[in-house]
């Protein structure tokens, strides 16, 4: 699902990010949308995303997905350079947990936003999830198939806990 | 610009969230972007919440942005409601400044995300901008209000500190 | 102990919350008072939430007891859709130990209470004990077997400690 | 409102908790309950802690609401000493705003419990009407009157925000 | 050394305190200082609490060493009962690593002391160096063994680190 | 009674400290306990505190009472340089609130000991008490002021709060 | 002293980080070193970021010196651009009080440094002068006034508090 | 690496410190710059403290890189004792993960600087690389390696995550 006509990009700062952004791509693929998942990072590669985050809206994507852990740049600079919607997702870090990597994402100075998600998988997945709300707002398909597994997650609570 | 054709919803817990959501409601005048301001609080009145959360995308709203403080519990139970996208706004707190308005708005399980914003002011005028920069995605004519906005607030930035 | 006529509801908000609420089930069963645990998701399903808070009363329930981890909008949602007394479980999270899942419980704004135990196993033991005493007001055998029980735990305390 | 027959207890460490603690008692007396409201410091009057936990049932007590702030050891140790249903309120403290407070008194080890509400204001109201819907369990009038006093609430929610 | 003339208590809340308490223990041993340990919990037994904290000084004791985890209240409430010095332990907690447990301790009001010290191990062991520290300004000889206690720990230093 | 046979040293890192550090020297001043108070940079002084640490003994001081905020190695540094009882005040901090000072303060290593109370004033003043009680061990009139202290605070706990 | 041939560059996110800053500019005024002063925004002014710190160096700067609040990305980002040493300086947040941007600004991945100082205006006096030393290594006149200025700290370090 | 004519030294407060410090040693190995590793402790070896702070320029040393945990007092104690730039490294803590650590470091007051890194790891081998971009600035040849260091980081950075 990873194409050249995607509407999503997935960025995230390291090769160890991958585990927890794969949600991200994991869910949007049951939603069968099409995705790019790179490694950009702002600190160690700063033209890349000078360049990534300029280009992003004339590379044709809706939503830019981006995550990171610790000081985490990423997702706000990427805010910084592109007027698209971008989503942030604090990767869990060894020492504090993911704590710091929410607040250098969410704390965002008035002007330049980033939606922040949960901390760690679950907040990966909730990336993929809402930028897939993002795109069904004009494509009734998408929102066909979102309300889909919107339902069948809700069908797959039981009603009593079990042992 | 509280207009009846409304695409975004600005909702918060209680009149005292105003002040802070308000910020929102400025930055939508600014882009003109017509927005609807309702107080649906999850605790006093959960029923106008089921009753909004549900019935969200069938009022023509396309994003729904939600603020409310402390265990600030509005923008995630909408976000359960409709499959719009949701952005959450963490109010000040009396006791703990936002810190757990934060946390309970942003970390969401798997399944049903709120895009969150920094605490306070600068978070709503950002949910504004984020609101405004999905609905820019299929309107031209936004997209370069949302540019020229964005540039004149880097023209604002002088060279020196002055005194 | 799972019993038709149960006067006290354990809820909680996944499959994964049960290792912790079971605590709560397993005292409740030692005071020989009957429960009725279910699943509710807040997120997941909205729906079920506003049925089971709008008729906890008339199911028969004196008191809810609610756990849930992360955003924990379960216990608050409960008591907004209830004036039953709700007693809230914080879950142990992931990244965040439960101090997200606690400041979201307990957090509530006037109006709307949510009686708030400890983090994790202890709590939802303790949730056990409190809801008994508070039936143990109108239920005098209750109320001597919680004595005992509470009698028992003091008399377990050895005098010093042992290698 | 302060009664000879009162059901309720409000205990508090000293005098400072008492503009906190007032909201407790000021909303029993919306809701027509007896209190009476005393000072009990588990630090400087250890005895009449003792005595107070230990006698609170036999002088008809069903409830003890307790505030205290920073180690607020008071709901805690109460609990300790009777059986009946304690209710702890955290008082903002002066350096860490009730965060000391909070988790000194929702912490209690597993045989223990306290219902922990809100730091400051909006958790001593809360404490109060909590304390009135366990009451409300075998009396009907105030169950009445606790339902009447939550419509109001809820009624009184306007449905837009003003300037 | 666990002796009938022990000038030292080291009292705990549970058994599960032990393996940290026990650290105080040992350095006590190292010292040739006698000291008499006992599980004393202020939530499970609070008469023992009650009248260990009274009678401590009547025991002979000079010096209370208290751990306890969690709202960890033993150590304050010994020092609400006693005008012995109180030195108190934060023993590490299992949610929130012990942060709960040091400031339940330390956040003692005006009027009543506990010397509170790191939390876990470290703290254990410094408890009982610090009481030690108390007893040797009266005797000379437990001066010395101290100070040659702090000088081995010096000569222990290596000069560089080694793989 | 800031005298010149003092047993007590109040140190502080600087003039700002003596707001808060003056509690000690009160409390001290109404047990009738001379003290010596003295400012002592560990930053701005480290030689000052060499000596300071090393001479303390020596000077006649049984118990340094350290108070510091921020950074506040005073405490421990003190700790390092002497075998006496050194008990440490963290004094509230201007971003932090004194959090910063008593981490710094508490969290020493196994083998060098303080003693640490609570932030700010409340904390000063349980510093002079539990001087004040270390004293008291080999001072049996100082043991019965202690004592009428202790008892006096008691007393003046009023019954009832007042508006 | 803000002169054109100065080595070392003070950057800041906005105007409003000035008051802050400025602690930093009249240090390095006291120690008779050129600074240039300037804004550059990492968010509203991305493109002043990326030639900024792209040209640092060619602009013979040899240390930067970089103040943000809240999500504070700029101390980092710029370090992501030159090889200089670069310091962080952690403005004060609304919300937070600056503990967001201390740990956006410390925790800096492997790789790409930021020396971080503490939060407000005696971190930006530290930046100041921790510049200064670095330029000192290789010129012996600043060590000189370098030192002149620490033992003038040193002496006026009183002896004992006033009231 | 570890050289008589060592610019730089590494020196932590124990042994335990060294899996961490290594990584500041080994990095500076890869740039090819001497330095000297030593165990300081600031509590257990506070005459070697004093006398390697005040002699630290003497021995040849232009920048001092200390890692400590905890009360981590050695940073800031080397910087009261030398005007060479010291940079501090939080070595993560057992109980709160390293969060007391970069506290105690960072938190200094004005006048005092110490340039902090990362918690843990990545904190040490930044601290290792700040050192060297500091002699970088009068050592061309080492400014060239640094670049080249700097650049196979960013060389290293793949294009897209793997499984």
């Amino acid at each position: 699902m990873n194409g050249g006509e995607a509407k999503i990009a997935i960025v995230m700062g390291s090769q160890s990010d991958w585990p927890t952004m794969r949600c991200a791509a994991e869910v949007l693929g049951e939603l069968d949308v099409a995705y790019d998942a790179r490694i950009v990072s702002a600190h160690r590669t700063p033209d890349r995303l000078h360049a990534f985050g300029k280009g992003a809206a004339d590379e044709g994507f809706h939503v830019v997905i981006a995550g990171a852990g610790g000081a985490a740049h990423l997702p706000g600079m990427i805010a910084a350079l592109t007027h698209l919607p971008v989503l942030g997702v604090p990767v869990r870090s060894k020492a504090l947990s993911g704590l710091d990597s929410l607040l250098s994402i969410v704390q965002m100075p008035g002007g330049v936003p980033t939606g922040t998600l949960a901390i760690g998988e679950a907040g990966a997945t909730n990336a993929g999830i809402l930028a897939a709300s993002i795109l069904a707002l004009s494509d009734a398909a998408l929102a066909e198939r979102l309300k889909a597994y919107r339902e069948a997650k809700t069908q797959g609570v039981a009603e009593r806990p079990t042992d």
